[in-house]
């Protein structure tokens, strides 16, 4: 379709804790060069930046001009990487962490860029995994009930602390200045395709998602004045904004963006979207059945439908969510390379940590070659993956981890198996949930930087009993981003052929082993037993962990402002 | 009553990883001086040494050469660190591990010094801790339930799968020959005995508390042929012998043994103790209601009380099994120290035994000091202290231990801390179950090496809400052993006037903070109803666990033969 076998892209993915920049070429979708620039100020989830001060529990923020350096550094380092010429650039594409949001001003500037609200904890971005608005979210999903709202089942019944509503409800509620300042509640998706082209274009996908547009409408004015009186025009005031749909041209690069990116003024910029819905393109998911999973430190599982089900604790779904002209279902880990991460930062002892850099291989690596020695149910051990929550399909944030089994003959690779295998049957109850509702998973296809461990893979197709296969890119967001830029260019017709003319699928496909699944079934049936205990109000000691947990950390807070 | 103010005795404690002894003037209970040597083999519970053969999970050996050692190495350099003349020694006193089980033939040798036996795990002394013994338990629990066998209420209602007859059974089931070529099933409390006398003499208080002795008799034949036909005459032929009195003489040092200790020979040799029970007067706790624990690897309880009652889950009620004229209550948790040492060794990262060797603490002690920062529940974690299975009041060495509550925001002191009070949370469970019984327990007696954390000391006793005090020696066993040894002299005409000269308490009293003792009531409750969730039935999969787990490891360890 290019009519310039030469022309390039540019996708740039904004992940949790870096935004990654590649330069692709719209004929075939190799990838020429690429760079990463972390953000400078990562999750802010402990003290604000500056003056110091201390967030509660739950909290995650970050600082959206983390995200400009992204475009001003990684960009150009791409470009260059590529010994590209900028002058064949033809169009550039993002996608995003969702959902993340940014209040802003009328211009789009971020309130906590104002000196007046520096020191406010709200002015800044609620990144996708702040999990403090959960009495919100509560209140929201009992009044939907009560009034048996029609979005509701679209959401698997549940809507997130995560999403929109919930965050903004929590800053009307605990800080009412910034919410009267705020005149747009914008996605970060959408925030950054504004500063590109300064236009602000709300994306099709996240409105959907994460802000319960459905059939053409939000929940109603009455619906979020008995949410809270002063909730009452909150989509008319804040939320509501002209759609772009997926693939569609926001606008042309700014002078001021071509200057930060070196790219031309004036090409292409594609609508706003999300990590995990671009890169089913990139793994040429466009068709019904094939379930992309994006493992990294959280998992997003997204697959296209040809029907309309309602299914149960799925994230939602949404007319032409992912691909034009099929429903897009989305559901999700809260944590899962989070998890991995976190114990072997915090949980292994320091000869493995030796033991791995003397062979110059990472920790990470060491305890799956160790791990990967057992026989299944070996470590006698099984845990609960809720470590961030639980975000399908139980749609719990005050959820939280278990381990089961430990003796004092467990060892850091038991307990890491126990973790890696934990993720697994989370994805299992997912793909079960879809099932079970009539939208049937075939396969599955792995995305994101997991899918380089071979036993976390191994372990998936055994626990799930489905062929896996992996994305041919190692950076399938950011590819599926350049996909959509290619299309906003024009230089491909749609998204679907995009897919086939720049997607790419591994070489490598995992098996299901009929001994291992046949182990793991029984496994399964434990977590799944587990999961319910604790997840379905059997046992709601988690929800009192946590509550008292906040206490807790209120008393001594203020006993250190006492002392 | 000691005629010779200077006259000493000599204890000597027998641990599970070491040998402990003490020089003590009779007089005052003055410790002058002390040595322990380590178990050259340790806990043989990996493989044998020699041939390298490997165990099966839940085993747990050791060489009995290893406790000679301490009595030709720990009894001189206590000798020598006191600067006593040997002359001046008028009894020895041992306490062991219990039930730790040598096989032995008719003169006392173990059966694994024979050649025939070298390379077999049966012949070899099955620790206290040895597990591997649980289907026989639960044969024996089974069959004394169904005919009401008197004895059974004695023991909680269950026998443990680490006593005589669970372990004996073992050996007759999956060793026969070693079976058949042992001639006496002796407690290493005994045979240590012997070692230094060279007269075998069993002690009434594990022959009651192991043994299954009660009234006088052991459980009959008829019990013993439906366990197994071949089990019928174990008692007449393995386990029956003279009994002696706690504080009795066996008989004076053999020549051999004064050679082994330096000590002089004929000197008084008092009759077997076991650790925990000989604590109890030298913790001065001789009198109804004052529960000692004895807090180390594992945790032993022991009280005296007035009138027999039969406490659910109790390890047993034997009379005069701790002090002459009281029924003597026993009840343990299997791992406690334990438990923390593992998470210490195996769970702890890097940076924080890095930070502890700067400042020149252990890492417990750093981890301590940041758990003791926080507030009651700060952590959100609420933890089963079941890593070594639970001996109170379950009964159950297939439990397992559980974590709930983990977040990405756990840290080691938090989970540290979990683990301190779980062990609390343990102990509570016993003290109810005492009470609940009619055995009212009004204080609370700390000995062994964990009183030294005071911030466990605090947990304990805002758990318990009970008043804890420390026992004054840091030795408690050594030093209720060497009083035993001055009963068995004539030097104190009984364990009584033994206590009350040379018994001694700490000056530190811990009393319950009101605010804690109330949070740890609701914290205290989450882990009752787990408790009973995985304890009682609920919800088996830590036995399903522990048995996938066996049948994985014997398809690894055949994979590897076949590899």
């Amino acid at each position: 379709m290019s009519t310039d076998p030469a022309a390039l892209v540019v996708g740039v993915d904004f992940g949790t804790l870096s935004g990654r920049a590649v330069v692709v070429r719209v004929d075939d979708g190799a990838e020429l060069g690429s760079a990463v620039t972390d953000f400078r100020h990562g999750v802010v989830d402990r003290r604000l930046p500056g003056s110091g001060r201390e967030l509660p529990p739950d909290w995650a923020l970050q600082v959206p001009a983390d995200y400009l350096e992204v475009l001003r550094t990684a960009v150009p380092a791409a470009l260059a990487a590529a010994g590209a010429d900028p002058a064949q650039v033809v169009g550039i594409g993002t996608d995003f962490t969702a959902c993340t949001m940014v209040p802003t001003t009328d211009d789009g500037t971020p309130l906590c860029e104002l000196a007046e609200f520096a020191d406010e904890p709200h002015a800044y971005v609620k990144l996708w995994r702040h999990h403090a608005a959960q009495p919100q979210a509560d209140r929201i999903n009992e009044l939907a009930e009560k009034r048996r709202e029609p979005w509701l089942p679209r959401y698997g019944g549940l809507i997130s602390s995560e999403w929109e509503f919930a965050k903004g409800l929590q800053v009307l509620q605990e800080a009412p200045a910034v919410y009267a300042a705020m005149r747009h509640w914008v996605e970060a998706a959408d925030w950054i395709v504004w500063q590109l082209t300064d236009r602000y274009v709300r994306n099709a996908c996240t409105a959907g998602y994460k802000g319960i547009l459905q059939d053409g409408v939000y929940p109603s004015p009455e619906f979020c004045r008995e949410l809270d009186p002063g909730f009452e025009h909150f989509v008319g005031q804040k939320l509501e904004h002209p759609l772009g749909q997926l693939g569609g041209r926001a606008g042309g690069l700014s002078a001021r963006a071509a200057q930060w990116t070196g790219l031309p003024e004036g090409i292409a910029v594609a609508v706003g979207n999300v990590d995990a819905h671009v890169t089913a393109p990139a793994a040429q998911a466009v068709e019904p059945g094939r379930l992309v999973a994006i493992m990294g430190t959280s998992t997003c599982h997204v697959m296209s439908g040809a029907a309309l089900r309602e299914v149960p604790g799925m994230c939602g779904v949404v007319d032409g969510g992912i691909v034009p002209g099929l429903w897009g279902y989305e559901a999700g880990q809260s944590g899962v390379g989070d998890i991995f991460g976190w114990f072997v930062e915090h949980g292994v002892p320091a000869s493995y940590h030796d033991a791995a850099r003397e062979r110059g291989i990472s920790t990470h690596e060491l305890l799956t070659e160790l791990a990967a020695d057992q026989a299944v149910g070996q470590h006698g051990l099984v845990a609960l993956d809720w470590h961030s929550g639980n975000r399908s399909v139980l749609v719990d944030h005050e959820l939280s981890g278990v381990v089961v089994g430990q003796t004092l003959a467990t060892r850091a690779e038991d307990s890491y198996r126990a973790l890696l295998e934990a993720t697994a049957f989370g994805t299992r109850t997912i793909i079960e949930a879809f099932t079970g509702a009539g939208v049937p998973v075939t396969e599955l296809v792995i995305a994101g930087g997991l899918l380089k461990n071979r036993l976390l893979m191994q372990i998936y197709a055994d626990v799930t009993n489905l062929p896996l296969s992996t994305i041919g890119s190692e950076q399938g967001p950011a590819l599926g981003s350049a996909m959509h830029a290619a299309v906003a260019a024009g230089a491909h017709p749609d998204i679907r052929a995009a897919a086939a003319a720049m997607g790419s699928l591994g070489q490598v496909v995992y098996r299901p082993i009929p001994a291992n699944v046949a182990a793991y079934d029984e496994l399964y049936a434990e977590y799944r037993t587990l999961h319910d205990y604790f997840g379905r109000g059997a046992n709601d000691v988690m929800h009192r962990l946590k509550a008292r947990r906040r206490v807790a950390a209120g008393q001594r807070g203020m006993a250190e402002v006492d002392a």
